[in-house]
């Protein structure tokens, strides 16, 4: 048996999330039988983290223990030969020690949202952003976002369907920046509540908007309470782009896209 | 009557073009309805280019009269809610002097190709990018393409359907960069034949793959022969970028999108 650690990159939208599910596809069934169709064996793929319905990934890690004597090389190229049509792909693929595991030995997590702000609908971008149309003021943004960093009971920003046994998180960056007419969010942290990214950008935006003032973003944490969250930004603007490992494990920290984070 | 100038950025993968085309749906089309469902007048778009099927624009210029009295913001607001949900939106609208026209007042156009360079397949960037998948040599694209520069005989990369009455043509610039795992060509000339772009990106692409060495680009040039050409790029990863116009008639130059050429 040898473990492989993939990157995939996919498009979310024709998928309702990552994880298997009895009512859809998933990205986790079609890697799965990409996977299958290569070797003839059951394979379970484990993944860093768990998108939902129509998030995107620029890099998820995940692996996979396959029997089959493959370069990682050969895998990697039948995985995305079987893959198609699905929008995903197989962009990194090599051995890693048995006991690395995707989603057990990631240390951090980083997230991006993109958001388009301006007036005219999106064209090329539709599925890919968050069209917001009242002008947002990023650096205000920025700077509310700095509220919520450190360790905190983040209940206000939780999803109901959240799975987690803690409400109690640690962030460790949450940036706002402008790049024309894009305004970026990007995040890091061990992991998250269900919906927490989505949920702090929808608060941020609403910062941007100049409808809430900076300080309540502090505020809303404070409050614990989901009814204080003041809007659950789209999923269509979210992408998981990068997952952090220790260092002796892995040198896949490296093996990021270029201008990834982490 | 009021003439004004618009921008248009469009998804160009549902049109058979940009103009209008009695077999399908084009971009020409999608306007003039919109513009004919916002004033109940028949209006007649002219565009600065004539892309074909699947080719992009992040900045197309085009113009339309109205006798209708319209502010230019509330044209463009009512224009793009009509044009759903066609994948095409009115970035900018300005009012112009009557004699300004889109295609015939035009100094130069811009186009950018842009090739992602990887093993993998595309998922996020699909019908939006050309895939090729052996390692491309971005500098010795770039030298090979200062061949084209200047006033030339371009029936090498001419399409058999080129509607052009010389097949002389003068190319300002054509640039060629890596960013990451992406290549990207930037052109600028007056105007082009059918197919030229593409057809250079193609040629470039056999330079940058090491298959034609750098000086066969002047040697296809000169063979004024549409058999010498290598290789057509896809529709793809064609966008029209932007078109210059006197400065005297309009400030349109210094409204293009951030990070634009021209």
């Amino acid at each position: 048996m040898t473990r492989f650690a993939l990157t995939l990159e996919f498009d979310g939208r024709p998928f309702m999330g990552l994880q298997r599910q009895s009512h859809g596809p998933s990205v986790q069934q079609a890697v799965e039988d990409a996977a299958h169709a290569v070797t003839g064996e059951t394979i379970i793929m484990h993944a860093a983290g768990r998108t939902d319905a129509g998030v995107h990934a620029l890099a998820m890690r995940a692996h996979v223990d396959i029997e089959k004597d493959l370069a990682p090389f050969r895998l990697q190229e039948a995985l995305n030969a079987k893959l198609r049509p699905a929008p995903v792909a197989v962009i990194g693929c090599e051995v890693v020690p048995d006991d690395w595991h995707a989603r057990f030995s990631c240390l951090g997590r980083a997230y991006r949202y993109r958001i388009v702000n301006r007036r005219a609908p999106l064209t090329l971008d539709r599925g890919q952003a968050w069209l917001v149309q009242q002008p947002l003021d990023a650096e205000a943004m920025h700077r509310a976002a700095q509220a919520l960093i450190g360790h905190h009971d983040f209940t206000t920003f939780r999803s109901a369907h959240c799975q987690s046994a803690s409400p109690v998180k640690t962030l460790d960056r949450l940036d706002v920046c402008r790049e024309g007419e894009a305004v970026i969010v990007e995040t890091e942290a061990r992991s998250y509540l269900h919906h927490q990214v989505r949920s702090m950008v929808g608060c941020l935006a609403l910062v941007g908007l100049g409808r809430w003032p900076e300080a309540r973003m502090a505020e809303v944490l404070a409050a614990r309470d989901r009814q204080a969250l003041g809007l659950n930004a789209p999923a269509d603007g979210l992408y998981f782009i990068g997952a952090k490992y220790p260092a002796d494990a892995s040198d896949m920290n490296a093996r990021l896209p270029t201008g990834q984070v982490l």
